[in-house]
């Protein structure tokens, strides 16, 4: 099943939009998980546990694991959704992007390595970079689009031929790139009208909106300017607000609370 | 010492702008290496050691590693370099980018983790995205401008106020983001009227320019476009033209011969 069709199914099955980032810090978990051999598997398998049922996707970042060399942990965190939950794709935030052969040997990594259905690339290398990511037709394409940071507009906004040249993108993604039907794009939560601009640039593809809860999008007109014509083609992404709803021994349950009253706080705009 | 100052006193040592590209892949290495227990790491060294005074950089690029999970051989062959070669700066080609506190953390992978002098990264999130590399003083922080590769015009050569894309990032790194002085720009080498356009814009920002050999970019028109006022300025790459100079047991030395004649030509311009 390709990722898009796998996706809808979980959103169904679940009734849910909800992606819930698995971007661990040490410095940040529990005292249970932090005294284990594999702290962040711990803390991962406990939040997958909790919120299974609630989900449409995780998106582990892999530079919370990169960064103190945690990939075995990244490796079994991916590998225990697909073992226990199946139904649930997993897509890699790696915001890769590069050329030729290099580019290659980055969808293997996502692919074949780390086993994940989707993953998130950077698009700044133009549409031959991302061809070795699509040609993974079942595999999901994450193309960053339009982020919300202060300096998102550094080049995301600059004119071209009148409109912002994220739009500009959107239409490459959706016009010319997107011949496998496994292009999603990412979309910033902070910018409704934005969101709305690039789901009418492309049609019924995905978003992935990272930006609600820890980063203050405003979820009524987030979902308003984002769905598609079926009342879906949204993910929108929380991390730090789920997986650190609580810092202390409680939080896997709080984590399902936390997804429960976001997840039902989605769909009551649907 | 500073990244940039550390790269101009190799320079001068070593009389060299050549950089040598580290990318190995498993089925491309000579029958010895891959009979070891790392093999990366065996063919790595026996090149580093073959090329060390005549090179004023070698680039690891990280996703031959990733791909393969071969961590721990990009981190020994840095290392082999810090302790062998101490003047030889390792600039780690991630072509990283994301913002906030994940920027952070692969800062740290590629500065804290893997030790690397200087990191390649994207762009297309903008400024802020580009700080928490910046902020390490000392490493040098490699924003990717213009690309060689087909689709490289796919969004760096749409026209922005007159001027395509890669210009007005060109100006940005230049201007506004390069308070630390730790700035260079990744231009390619297949257009060397474009790589004049990057070097009249941003004064003596190093560029590192790869493209040269494998990639076929015309290394007298690159050199006479990419120079800089002191006839340097300039970080010249090339990858599979130099480690795969010979495809069996002698790679190193073939290696040491291609590197020879390489430095010694983009010399002859200068």
């Amino acid at each position: 099943m390709n990722f898009i069709k796998k996706l809808e199914h979980i959103q169904k099955k679940n009734s849910s939009l909800l992606c819930v980032g698995l971007d661990p810090s040490l410095a940040r978990l529990p005292e249970s998980c932090r005294a284990q051999s594999q702290p962040f598997l711990a803390f991962n398998r406990a939040l997958i546990d909790a919120t299974a049922d609630l989900v449409c996707a995780y998106k582990p970042q892999i530079a919370h694991y990169a960064a103190v060399g945690a990939e075995m942990e990244l490796l079994s965190t991916i590998n225990y959704i697909h073992e226990k939950y199946p139904d649930i794709p997993v897509i890699l935030d790696a915001k890769r992007g590069d050329i030729g052969s290099t580019a290659e040997k980055y969808a293997i990594e996502s692919f074949v390595r780390y086993q994940a259905d989707a993953v998130t690339v950077n698009p700044y290398l133009g549409g031959d970079s991302l061809e070795p990511f699509l040609k993974y037709r079942e595999k999901g394409v994450v193309i960053l689009c339009r982020t919300s940071n202060p300096g998102g507009s550094d080049l995301q906004g600059l004119e071209v031929d009148g409109e912002p040249l994220y739009l500009k993108l959107a239409e490459l993604a959706a016009v010319s790139w997107n011949e496998n039907h496994n292009i999603l794009l990412v979309v910033g939560a902070t910018c409704p009208a934005e969101l709305a601009r690039v789901r009418e640039k492309v049609g019924d593809i995905p978003l992935l909106v990272p930006g609600i809860g820890a980063q203050g999008g405003d979820l009524a007109a987030v979902m308003q300017a984002g769905l598609d014509r079926h009342g879906a083609g949204l993910v929108i992404n929380s991390s730090r607000g789920i997986i650190y709803a609580d810092s202390g021994e409680g939080f896997a349950e709080a984590a399902r609370q936390a997804a429960l009253e976001l997840r039902d706080a989605i769909n009551s705009h649907r």
